[in-house]
């Protein structure tokens, strides 16, 4: 029998946590199916309503009360994002494994503080980013590693959506200082969970933020200054000695799922966006020199685990399927297999620290050098 | 509770339709979640095997022990072709209600006898065309609808894939004359399940079929005549007064999941290919002339259902999802819903008949008409 | 000095002679820079202004005063196309050489009338088929002759536009019986001259054609029956054993010039659209399995003649240059090159039989075959 | 009779301004025939050769002579970038209208010495920014000006080819520190000439350069250090309150010509690719909610002035065909037209002065204002 799931919180990340949890012993043979025990939300009548929607033994409006039930092994963390440090600390306080959506947390020090408390910790403790779990990411990060397009020397990244992009929208917490930095925080996160796995760190940057719209409309007729920025973009430097450019945009017209990404190497080049999750492009400098182009591959079986959903090629899976491959890393982290491929609360800080970084250079107006003094 | 599921059958598609079952009710709150009561295959072993995986109560080697089960509601059958018709009649008879896999059935008397026990049931018996459950067809449907194209004139529908491209691929079961046609069966009734829900019927229709490899090799390194057609292509004509042109293809080079839809009308066109699920290209005469070429619209929570799975726009579906979506269309159906949108064994049999018709052609190298003097 | 031009016709075509005429000596440095001799359009005034802007010595009002010229070397007919047979043929009887627009003829006799000049005569006789001239094309031709895509076994040909798409668009002399067929000799031939380069010859057609708008509005308010068909399609077998489909529209919403070929063959398959003529598509089952899909190909110095126009990659051609690639190839036809890539007057001839035979064949119902008995 | 015309170098660009001299008044026939005069290139033989190839009425190694050339009103000066100072100086001085190719010079010092000679003149000088004349960049400057976009709040610009990408490409006089900072002299003018007619100017700016090959192989199988940069991005803020960022790179295996912009306003968005010059996209928010999406607009006469190359939409303008259109906006200039759409010396300065503050801020670290003082 599988392990025992807790899940906080069952908004938009909380569903796809609960799709994941069902899905992921069917998909994937080699697990148990887990049991799912409780499900926390913010009041009981909402917590047995949907722990009765999505299949889970209780609902409860404490989520401590999630954590110290022993039937619990792995605590889903999809509560919003100023509850994941407290919640995650106490999970591993109470000896559980934590699956932490992100971003990790809505400061440093907090970040810090979970970092810490799984480092005192046994258990595994991972971050939700699920777009590298997307096998034509996972094949991208094979193919450089193969050094199939040499070595990298330059990158460009870019994640935009529009929700943001309409001037006329009313103020919402969302353009809140206490909400963070903005697009920053928001999405820049997932750009560099991919640089993560596919080149490295960043090492410093020099960033830039705006604000498109000032002042938004507010719902008494009247507008309110924004006080947080929706665009910011950054040159940076990484730790292979690549230089590259980090952008994005929150009121990009036109955009809605858009990660894109440029990467640069000695002998080709890789491109990839999330709006076509489905496709990788590659430029190989060792093809012949009359069929030189970009070759535009499709998910297929050979892109693990791409063949655990389905047989045929060019299927496609879907955003909601990478949370599934990601539980499934998830367990098999958990089991102690040393080749899981996720990004736990040690390289999750770093990328805050970048984020961080970033968001004081835009202040000074100059390169911000980022320090991993404190790796082990 | 939900209502008792049967499984017939655990490969690709059977694991396609657990999936949709564990999922369904987390995705759609509209609908109990079902009971997984049994799942039968070809061995019980297998059978125990497959329902731990999968999550069902119990596993039988027997598929008539399995319909006779008085907890199961619903079966789902996901066996090979040639049982297709001996299981859904069985299960109808049973009094219950019938999810079957597509094609229909290996030969159109099979078909028939289906669509006959499905008139003598008062239970749902509906075929697994799950292409047609897309959200992105769907919009396409409703657009076509609501006259944004105008008249609809002229149709080209493609289906391509590569799995037979090889000629040195050894022969197997797929070029035995007991398979069928060849590619005609195989992939034609994809985008006939398609034009059915977009535009109508085909009424007349002329056909060639091609065997790009006459001969291909066998294990003992002898070479054996392939018996059926890998390529075939008919012209058409429909009941409300389109032309058109059918093309399908298993061993296209390239070509991995592609069912291309080109829709022409009086006011502008509709672009479709499955191999990018979450796009629909529309070209509209009404866009002020300086700005008028092919919109490509993402697939976005406006679409139906893709809200139920993504709030965000852009984030895209994958191919086993549709399968959720048409398993919550059955779940409709069952329930009365009159608008439940599926193709049923009523139209399952016109889209069979326009595959036989468009065989025949091909050998006598003339136009036949499809009658439907059958439908009620 | 180079050869004396005559320029017959001085609209759409009749320019883009005129400019190929003007850039070809200093595109390709083998060529003589010609002699823009005399202009002939239909009234002397015409003429004589037409001749000032694009740069001929003389203009006049008689296309025979201008065949009969001795500084003429060269005609280019550019006129009408009801015209092209006897101003072909009077070229030819007068010593000149012929460049002429496509199509070739209005009927099938006039076509063989102007083959039989040209048997006749030692002079250079060639059709404007441009789009054969495109790097791109050439580049497919010389990837599928050295055997890159294996034996070709399916081809599929679209060629489409959407001038005549709208309904309201008034009755004009397009749409009389005296036209023609319709699209299908207005567009087919284009299609059927990159099959002859690219493949070869078709031998047998079923085909079908179709009026999108029975009626159409005449400018008294009226309505008037149109009288030939705005949509055609057609399945064919070639010499070599191919299946394939033909299809052209110039009722399409959304196309604009496309042309789009597949071709499909044992060890690959090449994709081209003439809307982005600068790109080809390629794909080799001979690349690593993991590496597998279409590549972009983007036209380049290597791909002849390209680097004659720029020689930098990736900056593209335009529709008027291929003209200018089609001069210089007549002119080497003319030094005698027996490697000069052009569709004379021989090919030309089958390339209108393969259409009326498709016209044959939407009247019988049945297919047609094409004899190729008075080949040489 | 037209003016009479010299050019000076007959290399790359050379040839194409001798095609623009021969073809504009075929294409525009508001202009009278350019006399092609003179012709200079590094020695009278070379000049005589290509004198007679491109159709020029004599051939001189010496290209002061030919600036002294009474019969010669206008300069096409396309000789190496170190040259261009002193020669459309000389041609200035001597009463001649100037058409300089990009860069303007290879040193700020000498580009001052440029517009102040042009101050100085009464004849028009301009720059060789063919990228401009896309008519769909034209289009897309209409759309903006009209608001289409609404109030254009970020950009993205991006440059790449792979001419310096294999590190195993010898040194060459490209990468000599005489030669000019590397990548951001050879390519940054060109997406700031399309900046310029979009948008506007850029104010502050704070930039990066970097060397993917510190060392390059010489012919004497030694290795070199590079000089310059072959790759840099700067952040930047413009005149009218936009962020954007400017990315440029030659060493981007795979990219071949290049020039994508992303521009996005309040009201929608454009993208441009000069790989798809015949494209351009544009979203707009005002479209109804299910029909949002980027349209895909192909090159067609209602942009200006394709029509006057090609009557049919969808066909295509090739990069050369360009230069065509900026020979005809240079003689309405010199025709005193007030709206002919050039970049003069006036605004190819500012040009350069951007390019010059990106590198003293890639040397400083920190933002660079470009004050724009010296303007009228």
């Amino acid at each position: 029998m599988g392990l025992g799931v807790g899940l906080i919180g069952s908004g938009y990340m909380g569903k796809c946590h609960a799709l994941a949890w069902a899905s992921v012993a069917t998909v994937f043979p080699d697990v148990d199916r887990p049991r799912l025990v409780a499900l926390a939300d913010a009041t009981p009548e909402l917590a047995r309503e949907q722990a009765d929607a999505f299949g889970f033994g209780r609902g409860t409006g404490d989520w401590r009360d999630l954590i110290s039930d022993p039937a619990v092994d792995v605590v889903s963390i999809a509560a919003p994002n100023q509850f994941h440090a407290d919640m995650a600390v106490a999970a591993l306080e109470a000896g559980k494994h934590v699956w932490c959506e992100k971003p990790m947390a809505t400061s440093l020090e907090d970040a810090i503080r979970m970092r810490d408390a799984a480092r005192r910790s046994s258990k595994t403790a991972i971050l939700g980013y699920n777009y590298i779990q997307n096998p034509m990411i996972r094949h991208a990060r094979n193919l450089i590693a193969e050094g199939r397009i040499g070595k990298v020397n330059h990158i460009r990244l870019e994640m935009d959506e529009d929700f943001m992009a309409d001037p006329s929208q009313p103020f919402y917490w969302k353009s809140e200082k206490k909400s963070g930095y903005g697009v920053l925080d928001d999405f820049a996160v997932h750009p560099l969970s991919l640089l993560a796995v596919l080149h490295g760190r960043i090492t410093s940057v020099v960033a830039d933020m705006a604000k498109p719209y000032p002042e938004r409309p507010t719902s008494d007729g009247a507008r309110r200054p924004v006080e947080n920025h929706d665009i910011a973009q950054a040159l940076f430097r990484t730790e292979f000695g690549a230089s590259g450019v980090l952008m994005v945009n929150r009121s990009a017209w036109g955009r809605k799922g858009r990660i894109a990404l440029q990467i640069f190497g000695s002998k080709g080049s890789i491109l990839y966006d999330q709006e076509r999750m489905n496709e990788l492009q590659i430029y190989s400098a060792e093809d012949p020199a009359d069929l030189q182009g970009y070759r535009t591959i499709l998910a297929a079986p050979p892109h693990v685990p791409y063949r655990q959903f389905i047989p045929a090629p060019g299927h496609g899976l879907g955003f909601n399927e990478l949370k599934v491959i990601e539980c499934h890393e998830l367990l098999r982290a958990i089991s102690g297999e040393h080749d899981a491929y996720v990004i736990d609360f040690e390289r999750g800080l770093e990328i805050e620290r970048t984020v961080h970084a970033a968001a004081r250079s835009a202040v000074s107006g100059t390169w911000v050098k980022i320090e991993y003094i404190d790796l082990p």
